[in-house]
């Protein structure tokens, strides 16, 4: 079979290797799509050396058929369709015992801290599997994991059905927590400077804004007749959407910090103090979350087709990473494991 | 009657003037004591020579009993004994019709946006009172207010009986919430430098420690095997204050921010992502909160005579803020109306 290593210095190497036969409580998958995330494109800058273990053959959001079972798997057959919850956690540490594990404090990573899918077959434990309905196209399930995000980033803001919404970043994450906030009822702005990507959420009927262009707290005053917006998405991981999503909402507003701030970032907490905000970090998800996504994506509740800029073959995946990283008109880039 | 004026440039001028007979719906007050708060202290250095019109009564914590009724008064006796909720909202803005009427967006903030309590003789709007039960003394109801800040604090870190809540910065506010949370049956600890305020907070049973001679972070890791805790109060101010109360939260833990941070400071995101922490703005109180707050002090549920360092007679107004204004062995000054 073949794999993707990354072996460093924005290197993928594609190479014969030979699969992991399952071992108890183990399946092998076939791989069928997998999905580059921000943190794939961030391994391959370098910014993870630390963490990954090369060769790393990495990636988390997949979809697949199970090819064979290890000892004692039960509830699984070849040929049904999986996609993976990539959370490894400890069972024992505070976050596990509290019923967190999502935010062990021993989390393994599975395609970062743990061999990923960037191969054409894959070996793990069958406490990751999530089953996939029968007619869901593997191509999109490989979004389930992306979606899971945004379905548990709208469940910590406890968004109801009707509010107001404002998402701040309009890449993969912050158009599927708009599609998802969207499905619980709610009305959403989305502020995003990019104009494709901003097309992409008009198409979905989101409503949109370019920062660059319009004064993102007043448009939002505009709409809320001066009021605010309930709930906000930080998801654009810059200081200046941090501070546009904290002064646009209103009082008992939530936040919702769902881009990863490397380091401390400054936060108006005079204005988290006289409107009595919100902030609420949100980490991946739970298992509920993901089977939620599963469902919505088979649901068709997530606009898969418009979300998939573009396909290649796992002997292209050097190609992918520079298609993602030369920006321009594109959302999510699939590496298409069986061709 | 004696008032005390500030007007401006550090000073306050003692001086005779007419009480304000009370008009329609309002209640004319024999103020007898008086706390001076830190907002009141920032009044004095002059840094909120723009908000407030001088000369300038000032003055929101408060005690003392009913004179006279205006026209249409009803419930309410003369010698009533009272405290006010200095909280003068609009009722028609967003918050106020969200049911959000403490943080109305045209609050008049009684004491410092109109006239105060430090003077012997106060008429205000009787929807501003609180009644004191019988036997209450009027030194200790003066407390009331910032008792009620606490109350609201502790309530907006929905704590339980049974947490564990870390309490940073010592002085008036952060004892008293040490003591609510303590009377709701939490095990507290609170981090403050000044040996005499950890003292005080001693002398109810509270753990202390002196952040300057640990380290903060270890000391919680220790008390909590690991864990960290589910709840923390900034009461500081301080940025180091702040990211101490951050690093010391467990998973999913709550980070209530009382102090006022004047602009943007900065934050541990990061930290706020990888434990899915929850920061909390939390702003003066409700009417529930000081109804519960005059409780709580009835029933001696808070120290009052630890927290009152001193009383001046309302002619000493300004030893009483230069007193304050010294620091050292000092909680809470009281100014006595009446002597």
């Amino acid at each position: 079979m073949l794999a993707a290593s990354y072996t460093g210095d924005r290197t993928f190497v594609v190479h014969e290797a030979d699969p992991a036969p399952p071992g108890p409580g183990q399946v092998r998958i076939d791989v069928a799509y997998v999905g580059i995330c921000g943190t794939d494109l961030h391994i391959f800058h370098g910014a993870m050396d630390s963490r990954v273990t090369m060769p790393a053959v990495i990636g988390h959001e997949m979809s697949g058929r199970i090819a064979a079972l290890g000892e004692g798997v039960d509830g699984w057959r070849p040929g049904d369709g999986v996609t993976v919850i990539p959370l490894d956690s400890c069972g024992s540490c505070a976050a596990c015992r509290a019923g967190h594990s999502h935010i062990c404090q021993r989390l393994s990573f599975v395609g970062i801290d743990a061999t990923g899918a960037m191969q054409q077959s894959w070996t793990i434990d069958q406490e990751l599997l999530v089953g996939l309905p029968d007619g869901l196209a593997l191509e999109h399930a490989a979004l389930a994991e992306p979606v899971a995000v945004a379905v548990h980033d709208v469940r910590r803001a406890a968004l109801e059905s009707g509010e107001r919404a404002l998402v701040v970043g309009g890449g993969p994450i912050g158009t599927l927590i708009a599609a998802v906030a969207q499905a619980h009822g709610a009305e959403v702005l989305l502020s995003e400077p990019n104009a494709f990507r901003r097309s992409v959420a008009e198409g979905l009927g989101v409503r949109t804004v370019d920062p660059a262009a319009a004064d993102l707290v007043a448009v939002v005053e505009e709409w809320t007749d001066g009021a605010g917006v309930p709930v906000a998405f930080e998801v654009s991981g810059a200081p200046a959407g941090l501070a546009g999503a904290t002064h646009a909402l209103g009082v008992r507003g939530r936040l919702v910090v769902v881009a990863i701030h490397p380091g401390p970032v400054p936060v108006d907490l005079h204005r988290v103090f006289w409107r009595e905000l919100t902030l609420i970090g949100a980490r991946v998800y739970e298992r509920r979350d993901f089977e939620a996504a599963v469902a919505l994506v088979a649901a068709g509740g997530v606009p898969a087709e418009a979300l998939i800029s573009r396909v290649e073959p796992l002997v292209r995946t050097p190609a992918a990473f520079a298609a993602l990283e030369s920006g321009g008109d594109v959302m999510k880039v699939l590496i298409d494991c069986r061709a």
